[in-house]
């Protein structure tokens, strides 16, 4: 298969990868032709994405409306390589590719309990200010969690 | 079939009803036994009831954070009569069934195109107070709007 | 509260439970108001079905098309006592409250972290030939399943 | 803004367009930022797609289950430009952006009431034979219908 653009080596890209959340396919995410319906790997990562921002300190602030800042959705890409079916048990793999001045870059990466990739994607998050509805820099502590992660 | 507790009489039941929202079954909301899954119909409820809401001309103010109560659904129920597939247009029909202070009580009937029954339902609303939390009785004009809907 | 018309004594009601199934309220299923969607209980409800049919080795069969029937849903009912947040980790508890010929009513209880409970259910689900599209008594060993539950 | 890979002139990309599927945000849609959920835009997509498909004619073989192939996603991308919010009127347009021996690439528009852009996507589709699982080229009159879309 020809690699999406976001991917130069699968191998080294793959094994890139640090934070995993698991995540089991729910019946009511199959569809008529039998396998996951391709509109739920979205809800895959968005929920990969928040547990790994929770899991490096970032999360708290967003999702308790305490801080300015609220993550925002800058664009989303799934590439599917291979079905998935009912009950099957996935881990979503999340990491940091690239960190703007007030956005990030992640690479998600779904696979099955063989190891198999099931699912390749990346998307950008723009920390946008609740108060100006325009994009919010970083301030130093997030920008290194975000390097750390 | 044994008929649910909250219908009397099927046919004069299903004549009672004057509010009709139209509604087609998506692709992403059938499920691996081919058919639209039983979840989706709570979804066609609260669709027609917030469509029956804007239609009597209460739906404004809740939605648009205006004013100071906000709808809350307290309970729901569904009876699955005939199996809907994707793509099928369907219509929701929705009426008030009895008012209570600061409640009221919906039916609901969906049916296919040939007119055939597929699933009824009903579920209590309660007007809660986005200040206090607790049951906000109705106006003189929401009663009013509710009971000449 | 009143109680619902399936729950005789709330006390002795809740401790009748003996299988729980984990789940965390998804960012996706919030909405507007702040707390879960209605619609989202009954996500909630046929997977702690589906996992509980698993667990006394009901679904198998179900699930992979292997057998004559399929599990149908006949009805479905939720009571919203108090609402939910993104990230609450929940408790489905699933329990056998009725066996009938070919149909089996089981009911629903959802509690928070501090054991307070959220959402109460039942619904009855019919096996279904998928031959005949009728309903398909239990055989003896279906029945001793859902008896010793 | 940048551009996305897909675009290489705005206007005449948005003016390029000549299918819309119309579609209403549903309450159920939005989260507790108080906007359209990003995963939801995959679901509009999928819907407009779908109606693309039915109205060039293709569709009916692939979902009436008649045919030996099924369409398939390959990937899905969206861009959001706009935060779009409950019952805001849109209009999902749909075009052919490239034809291949057994796949098409898709571009997606999805304007508000205003005409402004909210989203833009694109997604390349496979038709996948059901007995062999591997792709399945267009035969002529398919292409056809592709090319004079």
């Amino acid at each position: 298969m020809a690699l999406p653009s976001y991917i130069n080596d699968l191998q080294e890209w793959s094994e890139s990868f640090h934070y995993n959340y698991p995540i089991t396919v729910r019946f009511s995410e199959t569809d008529a032709f039998g396998h996951m319906n391709n509109t739920v790997s979205f809800v895959y990562f968005e929920q990969g994405r928040i547990s790994f921002f929770k899991d490096i300190g970032l999360g708290e602030e967003w999702f308790s409306n305490g801080g300015e800042g609220i993550p925002v959705t800058a664009d989303l890409h799934c590439d599917y390589i291979r079905q998935v079916f009912f009950d099957e048990n996935l881990l979503v793999s999340v990491k940091v590719a690239e960190i703007g001045n007030s956005s990030v870059d992640l690479h998600y990466k779904v696979t099955n309990e063989k190891g198999d990739i099931c699912m390749t994607g990346r998307g950008r998050m723009v920390q946008v200010s609740q108060k100006t509805g325009k994009s919010l820099p970083w301030n130093e502590q997030a920008r290194s969690l975000l390097e750390h992660a």
